[in-house]
């Protein structure tokens, strides 16, 4: 009984997978169309200081945080053995920490989405190399002892990475409208680009726990 | 050895909710100061539509995602039998359901502020008369399968109504600042609010979800 029960929450940790690539993609979809359609393009090497901040939301959510959502989904979606699902989980970790340092932008530490965003990825860059170097010297048992801060530990952190989005696209949006450049359709886009976001973060996150709940 | 492991994490996570009182205490005062001092005071019969509008941010996050986190926290804070426990879950979130009601305030649907927040709270109304209602006539077992989807229901609505508080002061404080009536200490002041917010989630989530982990 045990055993079948553990099996159906896998499967439902697995559709729950699909869930959260959808919603990634859905949002990276809407993001691009934002950028490229109502704000001017992404280029990092522009006269057009627009067009080099978009690189900014850009890299933060493609790069950053969906990079860092598939990472720790990768023991459930790579269909291969424990120490290739640990490669991959350690690669697309290692992605997303190069794309936040290239996308990272810091104009002022006025705002909440600032103090929101630095605070996390201060706390995922140093939660990344600490794992490569500690997790090397460390017996078995010590490791497993590890598991549930490390996840815990990486969850909080997903947790905070979808907050420092959406106060961004908050923040932005909030002084699009103020500035009376916001029609109803770039309002929305913007909404659905936010609500896509934050599902991708509940659908990760719900993934890597419903299996463990039981 | 397991046994050990599993009271190391139970102990892990009441220590945890100890975390999340003190954010969430600390929250309630930064938010109070900066209603009262900053933003004119709290009176939901005024004529000072500045001061009704403060109801808001008070009763949503004191009167709804405090006592929900509250009570998501019951099964490890009252130190009492299960029946006991499961009481007190269930009263305090018929507070904090309460509490939204009178708290919540749509003066537009514009914003993603908005959006999150009614779909955190329409999510929310329906989930908390199902749970009563569709428990009553269950079997043990059946009740015993629905736990972890209702648990992830449950975390995954503590995160949406976190998105909708941050949500909610960026798109104050965007405002505030673009009106120029931002002084350096109120944005701090509401920074610090935002992140204590966001602790008081992390934390109540992290307790929930850490003694599972093993």
């Amino acid at each position: 009984m045990q055993t079948t029960i553990n099996y159906r929450y896998e499967r439902s940790a697995s559709r729950l997978t699909v869930g959260a690539h959808l919603f990634g993609i859905l949002a990276l979809i809407l993001l691009l169309v934002w950028l490229l359609h109502y704000r001017g393009g992404i280029d990092y090497d522009s006269d057009n200081s627009d067009r080099v901040f978009n690189v900014h939301p850009f890299l933060m959510f493609f790069g950053f945080i969906f990079f860092a959502g598939e990472a720790m989904m990768a023991y459930k979606t790579v269909m291969s053995g424990h120490k290739v699902q640990k490669y991959v989980h350690a690669l697309l970790h290692l992605v997303a920490l190069c794309s936040g340092i290239f996308g990272i932008c810091i104009n002022d530490m006025y705002s909440l989405h600032s103090w929101i965003g630095l605070t996390t990825f201060i706390l995922y860059g140093l939660q990344v190399p600490a794992t490569f170097l500690f997790s090397r010297g460390m017996s078995e048992s010590s490791r497993l002892r590890i598991v549930p801060w490390h996840m815990s530990m990486g969850r909080a952190l997903l947790y905070l990475s979808i907050c420092a989005a959406l106060t961004g696209l908050m923040e932005k949006f909030a002084f699009l409208r103020i500035s009376n450049v916001l029609g109803r359709r770039e309002s929305h886009l913007i909404n659905f680009t936010g609500l896509s976001i934050l599902l991708f973060g509940i659908f990760v996150d719900l993934s890597v726990a419903l299996a463990r709940y039981v």
